[in-house]
């Protein structure tokens, strides 16, 4: 049987400064640095969806990682394609790092669930319908070919609100998957152009003693980082940020701790205060072509008649080239037009503030200032649009 | 009566070489100097479709001038919003030249036609059916307020196999209504911001004799620039390219010659050959978004199989930004996966073709090579794809 001792990491994580249980420090990837609390951009079929790889790079966004979802990349374009290509970097010409998730998520969120055995998910593909079957085995091969630095154990992620028995049935299997992930992930590394790191998730729905739980016996298996899954899935959002508050500090103290697919930016905020360093959501992106803006002051929602002789940039605090260059009057005209430049500029404008969001965390935590800085960005946040 | 004598002209126009037919020379306009032969990318409603402005700023694009529609702008956002924004240039944010058509055109071939009388036309709106009216007193004043540096007169534009009767009659209301779009010009003037530089637009169908009269009577109106309309609506290609033969060397020297809404990089060239300045044509960006790359062996079409793993750039020969850095396997994977994504880069490579095939024209011409540069670019673009 193949040794679970972990190898010597590919990733390093180092912590430089604690303000309260928020942290700030510095992810090493052999792609460069990422300066954690972090952003992950989500780049679900190879694109972070209406912006281009030069924009995210652009000084205003300056990501220094992008999620990948294996789910969706593996139905299409299929990992020969990507395999043929060199890798998922090489297929969609992005040289920084990336994570990829397991596919676990999107099968439960997406896709036409069949059968949920010990051995893996048999689903349908929500593109055709063609019978497929992830398990913790093939989506650890999967990431191994998709090649991002940072892989997730495959897991079973119920609805928010499930009880205590199925949670916990769950969380057994999800358990048994993170083992297997592992185990997967240790005999394919000598195979790899280059080690993964490899995170466990940590799950449980909404019942404390299942999380805990959970973290205790994932942390066991050993990981080079951990997540928090199955948040932000319909439950309450006070049940989240309690489940946050309570396992994000018990989490191991020197790994990078990763709370999935959270959430807005007060979300993120209220977060780090938790002690959460990563985070990824769709939210920056979809509700950008969805014609919501993210602002300092609040949404903005571009299709409301007040601003249409707008001459305003969307948040006028703002320093992206979005915000530089064009008017909420004109936004709002393309929008309404159909144009795809208003998805384009709002996914960017909406970007650019989430990132920049945890740019002024970061900055916080270095100088001490959290508590100040969450106060006054709670505050703005909650003031409304002029 | 006003005045129909040319004021003194926003616009100069110098020739610095011919070869041939062919001339290269300098448009100055009072937001910076445009080389000739120029491509004018459409930017429809305000934008040129899948790309931002920054973008056509970048090197590798370098649009000097783009193109807006009236006859879109004035329907939707309408001349008011434009109006409190300041006029197009602030409205969209754009701060070099502009052209803006008449409406003619896009009434013709976008509205549902009620009534044309010696007045204007009556039709109805393509996006809600609104009953509207434009004449070319109307179509002045939203120019105007648009504000290009380039104004077109408002003419009617036939179908290009029109009989030489209707053609004849068609024509002859065109120039009543040139000297409409004159005199309402000059009327205007002094309200306005800055003068606007007024072009005559030469129509006749397919009908040599029409197309002279046209020319002869459209230059003795007099205006800024000399356009040639309503070709490439249906009429065969060698006929449009023996009426631009024809009419192109005749128009006056000194002034821009304008061959609206064409066409293909190889109609460009041809064209040029023929004595053309000016052009513009939506084929880069609507055939970009519909997965069609140009490409200097020919069209390229991104759902082809053969694609799947070709990590090669679309252009093996160009240095847009696109080809520097993604594949035609990942451009054909975004193109089948519905991104928005695989419209942006083929829209920027497509443009990037088009500008750059006129600035080697433009070098071709000035190096007295233009003869040998379109047989090399003819052969090569029906060479095929490799």
């Amino acid at each position: 049987m193949t040794s679970l001792q972990p190898q010597a990491s590919s990733l390093s994580f180092e912590l430089d400064a604690k303000d309260g249980a928020a942290r700030a420090g510095i992810l090493q990837t052999r792609r460069g640095e990422i300066e954690t609390p972090v952003f992950m951009p989500v780049g679900t079929a190879g694109t972070v969806k209406g912006i281009r790889f030069a924009e995210l790079e652009a000084p205003d966004l300056n990501a220094q990682i992008i999620l990948g979802n294996t789910y969706h990349l593996w139905l299409r374009p299929g990992i020969e394609v990507i395999r043929a290509c060199g890798g998922l970097h090489n297929f969609i010409g992005w040289n920084r790092a990336m994570l990829t998730d397991s596919g676990g998520f999107q099968v439960w969120s997406l896709a036409e669930i069949r059968k949920v055995t010990e051995e893996g998910t048999e689903f349908r593909s929500h593109i055709d319908g063609a019978l497929c079957f992830l398990s913790p085995e093939i989506s650890m091969e999967v990431q191994g070919v998709l090649g991002a630095e940072i892989a997730m154990a495959f897991d079973e992620c119920p609805p928010g609100q499930i009880d205590h028995e199925a949670a916990k049935r769950s969380m057994e299997l999800t358990l048994r998957w993170a083992r297997r992930s592992k185990e997967a992930h240790v005999a394919q590394a000598g195979s790899l152009h280059h080690r993964q790191a490899l995170f466990g998730i940590i799950q449980g729905a909404s019942h404390l003693d299942l999380r805990r739980e959970s973290l205790e016996r994932t942390t066991e298996i050993g990981f080079d980082g951990y997540a928090i899954g199955g948040l932000s899935v319909g439950e309450e959002k006070p049940v989240m940020l309690d489940i946050i508050e309570d396992i994000a500090p018990r989490m191991p103290a020197d790994k990078p701790r990763y709370l999935m697919g959270v959430g807005t930016p007060e979300d993120l905020v209220e977060s780090v205060a938790r002690g959460v360093d990563m985070f990824d959501c769709v939210l920056p992106t979809r509700n950008g072509r969805n014609g919501q803006a993210f602002t300092s002051r609040g949404k903005l929602n571009i299709k409301n008649a007040r601003f249409t002789n707008d001459t305003r940039p969307l948040d006028e605090t703002c320093a992206c080239s979005v915000c530089q260059r064009h008017s909420r009057a004109f936004i709002r005209h393309l929008y309404l037009a159909g144009e795809m430049l208003a998805s384009i500029l709002l996914t960017h404008h909406n970007l650019a503030f989430f990132l920049d969001t945890m740019k002024r965390v970061r900055q916080a935590i270095r100088s001490g200032q959290f508590a100040k800085f969450r106060r006054e960005f709670t505050e703005q946040i909650h003031s409304g649009l002029e």
